[in-house]
């Protein structure tokens, strides 16, 4: 598969790069960014796959998420796609929280969406499919991770492919769409009003639907000003509760939704996922 | 001394600030950010002074600097001012490495900068008082540091106040304003054409002409692109020899000029400032 390299820069003894590539999921260019810890020639790592929120791209991850140190340290490949398909043919909403940088992971399927808005396919099939052929990666050991709406993507991916990832984590996730602002406009303009279509893309209701990941670790900031209206933990911790599916839910006082709150606590979420795909 | 709090967040137990305040010096508003570990109540603790590079704001480091794990770690304060006066009746050139954005921490004599391009006064005067009154900070335990322009100006202003600072560090420091494109354009623009006169703003020719810093750290990256022709680290390295300025000079393999190099090695710089601050 064919990629063009936009940056590839040393850091922390490795190499954080920036690739571009055409994508037949979305049809449209997709960048992601990739940094590759130092390692032995010849070796083979753990992946760790990060889904990004609303409005960012893989860039505000690769900046500020203040992954490289703790990457480099435990020897993990760490992976950031962007968060919808993007350009001038591609549809667009004005809001912030519908159409490019919104594409919350899902495979849409009502008009003008379903054309280009295929994020589910891109990250489970397609981007896969390119780390693997391209990257020194050990596809037996994935572990993902997201913020946000990033955090619900992880969340879903990881329980409709528990073989896929040996662990899971989430930052500040929107922990069920189905009630949620945000969800119930992303969903029902991707996917349209049958809310039964919903459920594979909502954590709380995969998980009451028999689904299950490995032990997830959440970590949620009390002074983030989307908690109690679009973020829910208590659904997923309910959720969890009910089915008896294992969950760590960290209640971090005085931490906000922003890349100071993620990047406090990114080195214990890759800490988490190394003891599981090391193990 | 009043100043406005822009924004406040928690971050690796501490706080993230950003503060916005009349300067007299400059004669504009002026913004910086500064970090505060967690600490027990009524104590005051180290204060690290970081100067940015050209076309910098506090920004740069606040978000991609990854200090705040390190100085959480360590207990110390990190303070990162603008590069410059800003603001629509501040002169400017078009220029990325003239005017706003590179003020290159000296006071100008030349119309129409001097008015209010006077960094230094900012930095070494009004700025610390401000600080001093308003930070839980030792005063007597600083450290300056900073990035190319930035590390030009953490050097000289080490050297001009010796026995303010107890460390002094640089990430790819222009060496020398007398010997580069960027430092003839800078000084004569702001200085005027007497070369004499940039002597106080140059490290190389402090050092020659008697100041004495304390052992100053300096990494340099040899994949940065601006190493040749402007930052030269060899004068630097032949002035702290011939002068007997203890100079601990890392060339780091592969690195460029950018975050990705500074957060690389953040963290052994605020360790070096750290045995030197509580030493």
């Amino acid at each position: 598969m064919d990629f063009e390299i936009t940056a590839q820069v040393a850091a922390f003894g490795g190499e954080q790069g920036v690739y571009k590539h055409r994508s037949s999921a979305t049809g449209t260019d997709m960048v992601f960014s990739a940094y590759v810890p130092p390692r032995e020639s010849g070796t083979k790592l753990p992946i760790i796959w990060y889904l990004s929120g609303l409005t960012c791209t893989h860039a505000n991850v690769t900046e500020k998420g203040e992954f490289r140190r703790a990457c480099s340290e435990l020897g993990l490949i760490f992976v950031a796609p962007d968060t919808s398909p993007r350009g001038d043919r591609v549809p667009d909403d004005d809001a912030y929280d519908f159409g490019q940088g919104a594409g919350f992971y899902v495979d849409a399927t009502e008009a003008p969406w379903s054309e280009h808005f295929r994020m589910r396919s891109y990250i489970e099939e397609e981007l896969p499919a390119l780390i693997a052929e391209s990257f020194p990666v050990d596809m037996k050991s994935q572990g993902i991770t997201g913020h946000s709406m990033g955090g619900h993507g992880a969340l879903t991916i990881a329980l409709r492919s528990p073989a896929r990832f040996k662990s899971v984590s989430a930052f500040a996730p929107i922990s069920s769409p189905l009630n949620c602002p945000w969800g119930h406009k992303a969903l029902s303009g991707y996917l349209g009003p049958d809310r039964q279509k919903w459920r594979e893309y909502d954590a709380c209701a995969l998980i009451e639907d028999g689904r299950r990941a490995p032990r997830i670790l959440v970590d949620q900031g009390m002074a983030d000003g989307f908690l109690a209206e679009q973020l829910k933990p208590e659904l997923l911790e309910e959720a969890c509760k009910s089915a008896g599916q294992p969950l760590t839910l960290r209640r971090q006082d005085g931490y906000d939704h922003s890349y100071y709150f993620i990047s406090t606590f990114m080195e214990d979420h890759l800490r988490w996922h190394a003891e599981r795909l090391f193990g």
